[in-house]
């Protein structure tokens, strides 16, 4: 007989152990702020207009999770800063982000066109995330990227 | 002067737009029973223990999305019941939930192995997520791919 799913305890799969770190709105979009090079808890708040205590906690979690790496700073005659830099590990979300992306622009495309256009860096051409049993091909890492900003891209005025 | 990420409004972007239906741990979890082959609502509360009131809107925010389809039937002498069943905008997001696997399947392996395994039906081949510039290569969608248990995978007791 076929095994079901009632068969098995899911609770240690990777889907699970995922959504334990990443599992909510916030910190998946802290995540696309670092992707596009913010770095600063003032630059996070402002980029996601979202309150300082979610955005400290989210930066945290994902600091512990080892995604994102935080280094203290200080510039002269200024208050110690921190900076938080995407480690390997959370440069390595780009494809999920990318998938969650990619389902959005197929289903319900933005009027205008997508936001960002990511295209391979060496050929210009644009990239898709894909389900590859070729063993041979072990695909792009985000520096084989560039991202830039697409049609339904708004701009904002300049502060 | 490059454009830095603040000259530029995201709240239309793609990813924030996939996350304002998936942005939770409970939506991407019932997707994952969804593609498990779960269709009932009590196999669904059975599978993940949540809590029904919890699992009632998710479901409703994943069919008013078009991610599930929700059919009603009625066995004989049964009170009428609802089933959930993926739709083809549903089934297109499992490169995004395989996407979080292999992201904690290679920087936080489970002891025990992945929970499950998933390879190309036709060839055997493991499958995997990746970024792809080459525009001749479609990739594989679900139907292309069985998925099975792992060595990770905990047996449960036959009720």
């Amino acid at each position: 007989m076929q095994p079901t799913r009632f068969d098995y305890d899911l609770s240690n799969c990777g889907i699970q152990r995922a959504l334990d770190v990443l599992g909510e709105k916030w910190t998946l979009l802290v995540l696309r702020e670092a992707i596009y090079g913010v770095r600063r808890f003032d630059d996070f708040a402002r980029a996601l207009s979202c309150g300082r205590g979610v955005l400290s906690d989210r930066l945290k979690t994902l600091v512990a999770a080892n995604v994102l790496e935080r280094r203290d700073y200080a510039e002269p005659g200024q208050r110690p800063r921190s900076e938080y830099r995407l480690t390997a590990k959370g440069r390595d979300l780009f494809p999920a982000l990318m998938a969650l992306s990619q389902w959005s622009e197929r289903w319900d495309p933005a009027p205008e066109g997508p936001v960002a256009r990511v295209t391979h860096r060496r050929s210009g051409r644009p990239v898709r995330v894909i389900l590859s049993a070729d063993q041979k091909n072990i695909g792009l890492s985000l520096s084989d990227l560039e991202i830039a900003a697409g049609p339904g891209a708004r701009r904002l005025q300049r502060e």
